[in-house]
Parts: C-alpha cells; sequence; structure tokens
C-alpha cells in the first residue's frame, strides 16, 4: 500500500467509525437492564401535569401502542406493548409571563413499559429512567425498580399509571 | 331498476355518504379564513406550560418544519412554512396525587402559521383558535387576531412566540 493509499484508507476508516459513533445512542441501559427506547422524542403526546412538591412541569408521550390504546380510551389495563415516556423538566417563570410556568432544565427522562410476562412481579410493568440532559441511568443497581413500583402503587386502580390520557378531540 | 337493485344502490349510496362524512373534519374555519390544520393531534412535541392567571395546562406542538426549526435552534425568526399547535386544557387537582395538576376539559386548541408574506401585517404569523371538544372557531369576525397579535407583542423580541423549545437529549 503507498503511502497516499494508506492516508486515503485511514481517513475512509476515521470517518465510518465516526459515523457509527455518531448513530450510537451511548447511553448504558438502566441498572435492571432496560435499554434507553429509540426516538422516544418523537412519539405522540398522551397528556402533560405539572408537579409543585417537586417544582417539576412533565410531558407524557406514547409509543404507537400507547397512542392506539389511549385514543380507544383502551387504558385498563393498557395492552402489552405499551411505552410511556415521562419527560421532567425543572419548572421555572417565563421570562416576560409572569404567571405562565414553563420548563428550565431537563430533569429526567422515565418509561413505563407494558410486558405483562416478562414483568410479572411488578404488575406487567418494567420501570426505567435517565438523569439530565447527559441521560445517567437511575439506581445503582436492579432494587431501584422497587423505588417506582412502591410510589405507582397508588395507582394500582389506575393500572399503576398516574396519567390519564388528555381530552382531545 | 327492480326493487331489489335499487335497494341495492340506495345502500351503496347511504354508505358513500358515510364515508365522505367520516373522512370530512367538518370544523368550520376560522373567522379569518384559516383552516384547522390536519392531524395536529399528531404532532410532535415542543414544549409544556401552566398558567396560574387562568388555571390551564398547556402543550406545545410543532409541525415537521417547527419540530426541525426548534431542533436545529432556528427559532428566531421561526422558518416559513412553521405551524405551532397550542392544547389547552382546565387545570385540576390529581385524584390521587395532590400536589399533582392534570388536565381537566379542553379549554380550546390555538395555532400560529408563519407566513412571512401573507401575514406580514402581523408580522409574519396567522392566528386561529378553536374552542372545546365541539372545536368551535374563535372570533366573530377576523378582527379577533388583533387581540392575539396584541398579545404576542410581549413576544416581540422572540418572534411573537412566547415557547422556547423545551430542552431535550
Amino acid at each position: 500500500m503507498t503511502k497516499k493509499n494508506l492516508l486515503l484508507f485511514s481517513l475512509g476508516l476515521i470517518f465510518q467509525l465516526g459515523l457509527a459513533n455518531a448513530e450510537n445512542t451511548v447511553v448504558p441501559p438502566a441498572p435492571n437492564g432496560i435499554e434507553l427506547p429509540k426516538h422516544y422524542k418523537n412519539w405522540r403526546l398522551i397528556g402533560v401535569s405539572h408537579r409543585t412538591d417537586n417544582n417539576s412541569l412533565r410531558a407524557i408521550l406514547g409509543n404507537s401502542v400507547a397512542i392506539e390504546a389511549a385514543r380507544k380510551g383502551n387504558t385498563n389495563p393498557w395492552p402489552d406493548g405499551t411505552i410511556l415516556a415521562k419527560l421532567v423538566w425543572i419548572d421555572s417563570q417565563h421570562p416576560f409571563f409572569a404567571t405562565a410556568t414553563v420548563p428550565a432544565a431537563l430533569k429526567h427522562a422515565e418509561f413505563m413499559i407494558k410486558d405483562s410476562k416478562k414483568y410479572s412481579s411488578t404488575s406487567g410493568w418494567g420501570f426505567a429512567r435517565w438523569l439530565g440532559m447527559e441521560q445517567k441511568p437511575y439506581g445503582t443497581d436492579a432494587s431501584f425498580t422497587a423505588e417506582c413500583y412502591s410510589c405507582h402503587g397508588k395507582a394500582k386502580d389506575t393500572d399503576h399509571v398516574f396519567t390519564r390520557p388528555a381530552e382531545l378531540p
């Protein structure tokens, strides 16, 4: 291989490695093995909420199974294959609309994945959360799921889901 | 035509009229002539907000031009072709999570459509709103636009748009 060919080969390899890296999400899985669902930012809207105990604004999105279920009112229980994404931001006052609360920094993105067999020990739901813009997996080991499941027990009458799909025409 | 054929023809006609009706949105245009944008419920998320002066929760969605602009940070000005949808619900306390505010009845869906030539007299934005689940056009005549444009003047430094796209990874 000539020096020129070696140079071209090396440049090509670097370019391809760069492309491969850009295509990878490079987000580590949650400690319970759940992978970050792909393309969740493109999912459709199910609802919104505002929590005043921890000053956070939320958008709840759903994958196509979830959206179909929400629009048909088929949400108690949600069908297998449902994935709900909750995007959570620290709230802040709008800079020039004093009575409006709007998102500041992203706090985390969290997910509920319905698979009644795989997650039978937690009422059919798998839980996972990634923190902030760096998308750091939440929890030090798989036991973090107990924390999620415990809180969602308050919503056991609605299939452990707090979100009720927002009214839409 | 025999009686049987007449019956079949009539049933076919009724079926086709039913289909045509189901495909129509049957939502009247706004008094300024703007038509309800199709498929807006399937648009992707740009932001959320909570207004405490009128107790309403909001989701801001965008068409594909708007989403591309939001993700590239190309929003001052927003490009021609942008449509922003704001879905507004009366807020309410979550039935079993006291510090969470969630959507109750749909108040209205409102839109900003960017066309710098067509809407040059209102800084390039066309405004329209449809009320409630019945999607009744807001305003008695085209002059309602002045009300929208006047309030959005507070946001003239951000192309008359209050919404800043929420941070996403």
